[in-house]
């Protein structure tokens, strides 16, 4: 069995077996650095994050993680971490950070898994193409659906394990149609991408964007998780770092509005054009042109 | 017993004995307003951030907690909550930003009972005497050594309490003279304002600033905190949200260093003097001009 099918199997068989991917190739390679900087963890520990409750009470340890921002485009990055196995996942980092990020998976002594986009990102240039020429090992990935090249694209159902960690794969289209929803295995914690921002949402009026589709994906993929399920956006822009499923149900703007309502707010944002959108999507379809 | 009193007492007995301030006057007004408002609680509970695993865990709850930026001065405010009584601190609050603060405040239903600065801030005007102005009963709390007026005055070992929370006074000056670090009452979490910094710390050449100071406050008040607590800082310029205590102690460009490379370091980082300063300063001393 390849490692990108393990990669991508369904939650259900991935967070049950607590499968391992078997390496081949240039991942036995990965693999083989990975174990032998591991030895040294058990009297080495990087710092934990004791964080997101529920996803560390059922594991017995604390999950690392940190939320980091990239200004100019105001994008979030977050980075996962299991403390025991020390493998990693980077969702939606950003070109201009990608030293910042590497610097800090170095110093926590994380083994980066996978770089995964929730989409292809019209406003910065990703960093998981640099991002894989940097560490070795790491796997890129982004939706099927999505139009762009990755080691592993994803679809409806699959999983992205890191140690005894997993994050499931929602589509919820509306703002591209790649667009993914990565929830914690436990359902503490949901990365929504551009789908559903804090108090807001990603706009519909470009790159497959539809107003239906969208209020569709947030009202049964993300809506339906736990009342407390913590929701990380990729962007925020009044310095809002976190919500919740239930603030979002209750204070949203424009998801707390009909379907038909929501359209019509959709349609009349009158938004500019992004202005990297011409030079990100092209370069985002290969992994922020840096891809090998 | 004032209220004042109650406010400030040591940890240890703030604590241990679970003091619930006694009003009187205008704060006996404001209570009856939040117990009425509390009536609803119980069937309308805000969502909560499950967050900081420690103090959650001892207190068998989920403390709210909220991590806000102000991109201008890049200052970060924190709000945290006790969900079952509803009361909640506000830390380092920005006066541009305290329209966002309030709307969160009551759309998660607390109470707002202290807004609190680590120090007099220099780079920016604090929002505390507006969100007294507009939250009614709101205590606005600074060091008792920043020269500042304020409702209550802190020192050493005092303890603001907020249901069945805590957090504990530590004075840490050598950025001022009058900086704390607010240290959560089972240390899971630490602000340390304008003393320590994500990989850095604060500047030493102006207000009461000393070099020598702060490398004694970090490390004896600070770095003696364990090892997994969370360091949240006052500001940060790279898009970092958290640190802990052993990363701080093992990679801080600065703190890692002896006293003597320290103080030559802060000699000599020529940085341009705070466009703010002259605004921010005189007005902070007085709660952002807008004390009542």
């Amino acid at each position: 069995m390849s490692c990108l099918v393990l990669e991508v199997l369904k939650p259900s068989v991935a967070c049950a077996l607590q499968l391992r991917a078997t390496a081949t190739g240039d991942s036995r390679r990965a693999l083989a650095g990975f174990l032998y900087r591991h030895r040294g963890w058990d009297t080495q520990k990087a710092p934990v994050r004791k964080y997101s409750a529920n996803m560390e009470r059922r594991a017995g340890g604390g999950i690392i993680f940190r939320q980091l921002f990239e200004s100019i485009s105001s994008t979030y990055t977050y980075l996962l971490g299991d403390p025991e196995s020390r493998e990693a996942v980077l969702i939606d980092p950003v070109l201009e950070t990608v030293d910042r990020d590497i610097k800090l998976i170095e110093e926590l002594e994380l083994q980066l898994k996978v770089a995964v986009n929730t989409h292809c990102h019209a406003d910065h240039i990703t960093g998981t193409g640099l991002m894989k020429k940097k560490l070795y090992g790491t796997k890129s990935a982004i939706s099927e659906h999505s139009g762009a090249t990755a080691d592993i694209l994803l679809s409806e159902g699959d999983s992205i394990t890191f140690g005894k960690y997993c994050l499931n794969v929602r589509e919820t289209p509306g703002h591209t149609d790649g667009c993914v929803t990565l929830v914690a295995g436990d359902q503490s914690m949901a990365f929504t991408g551009d789908a559903l921002l804090i108090r807001g949402c990603g706009r519909t009026d470009f790159q497959q964007g539809c107003s239906k589709k969208l209020y569709h994906s947030i009202h049964t993929k993300i809506f339906t998780l736990p009342g407390h399920c913590l929701i990380y956006p990729a962007h925020d822009y009044k310095g809002q770092t976190v919500s919740t499923v239930d603030e979002e149900k209750k204070f949203n703007p424009r998801l707390t509005k009909t379907l038909e309502e929501f359209v019509e707010i959709m349609s009349n944002l009158n938004l500019p054009k992004p202005q990297k959108i011409d030079i990100a999507v092209p370069a985002n379809l290969v992994c922020g042109l840096h891809d090998i």
